[in-house]
């Protein structure tokens, strides 16, 4: 029996990972539930799965979650909250599933108590990466990603060392609007973004999908879960979305992993591994998913992809700048308040800016975020769309 | 320093072989040659490698190459001949590309010496599967198969075990014919089937591509190779040949791989195995391949892959008296003596007749070989073209 803590849990990935934990009953058990604001879904999990411990980033949600969870279950609230749920004593593996940046200490506390991770949220590596790393190899530490992508990676490797690897292949839908001429993308607003082809997921990654911002922070993540440089990590637009990643061998042969797209698959796979169970959905029929088209990236349209390689290869806090200023950004177009181009013009401005220094201490990651944060604010009152 | 020994070394694959060689002195060196009736290519070999031992089938040729080979090198013929380079004690890796059964036993004596196998013949387990690997278990030797197919398999199972494997995948290319009506196979010629679309090969070789009867021999030796049964072997037709096969596991997800079409990725890769040396070939760019299609195979207008189905769930020596029939009647239609869709007929007829024997000794299976190619000669007689 696997005991699991979920941050994240009211989420999109969350809410798969406890279909997983329900279609396994006699393999896996919640312990542990977080979410950031969503009280009264939280609150119908507690019920629902009467975990040890629950948290809410939000604070003041505590009292009402108090009300509602059981007995038995520790209720708990605000970052430090986050943290206990990771680090509790009854958790074998923390799938970390929140979006955003709040999740990063809860993370090193849960690599600290020896927790397995389940990475599903990118923004921990391309924050910290190497304080993660770090953190993870001197306490031997497995962190399993449950990105579609670095799943894919990681079933491809299998164990191969770096020194078999010539190249890593990130696949990428290329998103809503791979097909929209330049002109076309200015007038591109949040409810076209949102309709995207192939994965149903949140709002802030469907956004990230159509700029390709979201394959950059992957090219980033990728570099810290396999230790492979920028230089030889490439993207492949595939809108099919059928082959979920590549890895390229020193001897030019190419690994692929394919599946349907269920975020179910590769959570079960964290969840199993090393073992590997039955399927909980039919298998891919490639006879039926029609040809597979494999594409060169524009980064002339989606230059969000090329500024997420320059961040990677600047190092440092260039990442965390990226991220923060990609994350403002976004929540301004989805706001309805920026023209979609504008993201990567203020994430550029933002970069530009952005005086790097070293990551060693979280004190230093959490500062350039801060900074950037309200750096790329300050720019997007003079890029916004009159409302 | 691998020391390499060939059989059939100047047919298609042992060419390959050697510029692999060629391309890694410090790594990789011919100890042995052996072939067929190529005498004079032989000679030319022998001059350039001078290895310990040379061999032809043909031992009237041993005189001719006596003559032509240098003073250090031993010349043996005929059958035993191929047996004293497959045990030479140099050896370490015998790769194993002459088509046809003669070498069958000369692998059997290799693997009791010890030696690697490198296997790119398949009649050697299509017809003693059984006793073949039987005999590597016993002594502890690697079979590695060269076969683009399943040396795709070996690469993407990589060492995970049966349980976690649902389903084998092979890809075919569908031959010259793949969009042929059956009508338009009745006037089919050698020359038409000779054009291959993706592979070049040798002449049988491409017959059977063109009737998917090699896809049908590949399944069967999938079987042995991986221990899957037939029901959990699949083919899919892959006109592009980019995805050489695939591996289906038991979550649902899919590994596969992909290269350029070169048989000199899959014998590095067993030369080299387990350790992978760099490419000798630009790797593959997907976004320069096109679409890449899957479709289901057609088995009324191509029987071929259905009777080796058949013949593989009825065991025994049935796979023996298929692939016997089978070079009989690919034979006669190379000759032009037979249209196309009789090779199908020829065999399936065969079968019908085929008294199946267990196959635990190699006398039962040259006994079923030469009562099924008796027995086929005579069917084609009856179908023969007039010429």
């Amino acid at each position: 029996m696997k005991r699991i803590a979920i941050l994240g849990s009211t989420g999109s990935i969350g809410t798969s990972a406890l279909a997983v934990i329900d279609a396994h009953p006699d393999r896996l058990r919640v312990v542990g539930l977080a979410a950031g604001r969503s009280a009264e879904a939280l609150a119908a999990q507690v019920q629902r799965y009467r975990p040890a411990i629950v948290a809410i980033a939000d604070a003041g949600a505590v009292p009402s979650l108090s009300a509602a969870a059981p007995a038995g279950t520790r209720v708990r609230g605000g970052a430090e909250g986050l943290i206990d749920v990771a680090t509790h004593p009854d958790v074998d593996i923390l799938l970390c599933a929140s979006s955003g940046t709040t999740a990063l200490e809860a993370v090193l506390a849960a690599i600290d108590a020896g927790k397995t991770i389940g990475l599903a949220n990118k923004e921990v590596l391309v924050m910290a990466g190497g304080l993660v790393m770090d953190a993870a190899r001197r306490r031997g530490v497995a962190i399993l990603p449950v990105d579609s992508e670095h799943n894919a990676i990681h079933q491809c490797l299998h164990g191969r060392g770096a020194h078999e690897v010539q190249k890593l292949v990130l696949t990428a839908s290329g998103g809503p609007f791979r097909t929209w001429t330049a002109d076309r993308l200015l007038t591109a607003r949040p409810d076209d973004a949102l309709r995207h082809p192939t994965w149903q997921m949140g709002r802030k990654i469907t956004i990230d999908s159509a700029t390709l911002m979201n394959k950059g922070l992957e090219v980033i993540e990728a570099h810290w879960l396999f230790g492979v440089p920028a230089s030889r990590i490439e993207v492949v637009v595939h809108p099919q979305s059928i082959v979920h990643s590549m890895v390229e061998l020193t001897d030019g042969s190419t690994i692929a992993q394919l599946g349907v797209t269920d975020m179910r698959l590769p959570i079960q796979y964290a969840f199993s591994y090393p073992d590997r169970w039955g399927a909980l959905l039919p298998p891919l029929d490639l006879t039926r998913c029609g040809a597979l088209e494999f594409l060169p990236p524009d980064t002339a349209r989606f230059p969000c992809l090329r500024l997420a390689y320059d961040a990677l290869s600047a190092g440092g806090t260039m990442p965390v700048a990226l991220n923060a200023a990609n994350e403002v950004a976004v929540e301004t177009f989805l706001a309805g308040r920026l023209p979609f181009p504008a993201i990567a013009q203020i994430i550029e401005r933002t970069l530009s800016a952005h005086d790097v220094q070293r990551t060693d201490s979280l004190a230093g990651v959490r500062e350039a975020d801060r900074w950037a944060r309200e750096y790329s604010r300050a720019l997007t009152g003079s890029l916004e769309l009159p409302v």
